[in-house]
Parts: C-alpha cells; structure tokens; sequence
C-alpha cells in the first residue's frame, strides 16, 4: 500500500468520513501548504498526552479539576449530569447555564452491555453528599437508553433531599407539528407548560 | 484557545468538515486508542516528504518516474489528460484503462486567473512529440472551464497526426431521463452512438 492509500485509510476510519471523503482530504492536503499537515500532526500527537480526564466531573480537560469546576463563579449548587464530554460543550454553548457538570461516560444499555457499574454514577453519589449541592439536572439524552439512565438516576437520588429534573422534551424551536414524529409531540403534550 | 478548541479548528479547515463534524472526530479521538491518532499524525507528518509529483505525467508518487509512467506493460501509445491527481485514481478504479496519464494540474479558467501558462501543457507537447504516442484522450472535467482546456489542446494537438479523443458524456448509467438537467441530456443527444 502506497503513503497515499495508508493515509486515505486511515482518515476514512474517523467518523462521519467515507473513502471518498477521506481521498478528498488527503489530495487537498498535498495540493496546499505543507504546514497545514504539519500542524495538524503535531496536534494529533500531542492529543492524548495534554488531554486528560477531570477527577471531578469527567470532562476533558488540560488542567485538573477543569476550568469549569475550579471556577469560583459558577454555582457549586447545581450539577448537570450528561452523557458525553461533548455535551458539556453543547449545553456550554447556549450560555444559559453556570452551575457544574458530570459526565458519566455513556448511558445504561443492556443492549450494549453497559451498566450502572461501567458510568460514574458512584462519583456522582458521592458529589451529592456535599452539602453545598441543592439540584441535579439529568441531562441525558432523550432515548430509551437516556431515559432509563435518568430514572435510576433520580431514583438513587430522590432520598438525599436534593430537587432532580429533568431537560424539557418536546417540539424543536422553529419546528412544524406537521413534521413531528409522534413521540415527540406525546412527549411534548405531557410535558405541556401554563401560559 | 485549549488544545481541544485547537484541534476542532484545525480540522474544520480540511475540505467537507465543518465545525461540528470537527468536533465529533476530536472527541471519538479521544476516546479510542491513543494509536489511532498517533497513527494518523506520523502518516501526516510524511506526506508532503514522501509524496513527490511524477517528472513525467504530474501524479503523485513516491517513486520518479511514477509506477504507471515506468509499467512496461502499460500502453505507452495512450496518454489521457486529466485535471488533478485525483482523476487518475478515478479512472484507474475503472480498471477499463492500461494507457498513461497526463496530469495538467487544472483547468483553464480566466474567471479564476488560470491561464494556459500555469498548466503543464508544455510537458505534455514534448511527451507527445515521441513518435511512440498514438492518441491522446481528453478527459478534463465536463464544465466550462474543463470543456475550454480540452478545446485549446485538440487546437495545439490537431497538426501533430495524433488522434485526440474526449470522454463521452451523457446520461449517467442507471440514471433517469426525468432527472437529468437539460445540458446533460442536450450532450448525450448530441452524443448518440449508432445501435
């Protein structure tokens, strides 16, 4: 296999990157500047060695505990439980939250052979047991295997005095009801709020 | 910036990645074996060191002349004429041809400043002046400018007693007359073959 092919592989076995893609990039790469690949090098080696977990709520970070854990100015009172670190930096984006995060690494999934035991659910438990924390928000994700995650979840936590809720499902702002599938308009019928 | 927002920028800048898509790579990458990135960065770093362009037909290669230019088991009579590198992958994928390329890197296109000049149209004059080449196939993309490029050299190569060829083009196979755009089913009118 030529340098070519190799690379080509190897980029189309990144997610959401198909063969085509992958030849795509690596032609455009050697057409352009030599830096760009360089660059890009440097960063995929260097990626897992500054990338690390925070001890406290598991997202990545490069210093420990994370800039989000270890800032003074964001509400130690709430903790919003997520699936996945990239949700951190989804509902990060939306600057409408400050409280503090945890990641518990994937959701319950008999399926896929997860259970309670492979998330961070212990760590979570023992987060709680501070006396500063006064709400969990269960931010997983609104799938069966989401669902079932945050019904554990709020069952482990309804006896320890601390308000547990859940993200508001229903209809996609700018959506149509035409295009709604029947679950989310069930979900959102249930869920419905006083005007 | 963290490493993280780092990593996510550089990738959205390769060609068919956005934002978004950048950053499900970034963290997949961080969440599978470390060798995976660390594969990808080494292959990275050679690239531009270990892929040089042919002396002879302008396709990349580790080896000079490339490994289709020095097959003495190819059709040496043959060259076809293609706009990128890229373009002979495609066709040699076809496996419908044993001749030898010519890659002219582009396409004459005013709108985009690229002249004549600034294709290696001059190599390929020399390369056909060897009494061994028989037919020269155009195969530059079928749009304005690809169209154009093939127009000046069928011009240039019209007095060499060489025969000179463009690729067919037409419907697409298992396409529908319904669905084809109007300049598409003008050419395979104007194109139809005798049955």
């Amino acid at each position: 296999m030529t340098t070519l092919e190799k690379i080509i592989k190897g980029l189309s076995r990144l997610p959401g990157i198909g063969r085509k893609s992958a030849a795509r990039i690596a032609y455009w790469l050697l057409k352009s500047d030599p830096n760009i690949a360089r660059q890009l090098a440097e960063q995929l080696q260097t990626l897992h060695s500054s990338i690390k977990k925070c001890s406290v709520c598991g997202n990545y970070t490069e210093q420990d505990p994370c800039a989000i854990c270890s800032n003074p100015n964001r509400d130690h009172s709430l903790i919003c439980v997520v699936e996945n670190p990239q949700d951190v930096q989804t509902i990060e984006e939306t600057r409408e939250y400050d409280g503090l995060y945890h990641v518990l690494g994937g959701a319950i999934s008999p399926m896929n052979g997860v259970g309670a035991e492979d998330l961070t659910i212990g760590q979570l438990m023992q987060r709680v047991s501070d006396k500063r924390v006064r709400e969990v928000i269960l931010a997983t994700n609104p799938t069966v295997e989401g669902d079932t995650t945050a019904l554990y979840l709020q069952r482990m936590l309804k006896d320890r005095g601390i308000s547990v809720s859940r993200l508001a499902s229903g209809l996609p702002v700018g959506g149509d009801l035409e295009y709604a599938d029947r679950m989310t308009l069930a979900r959102s019928l249930k869920g419905r709020t006083i005007m």
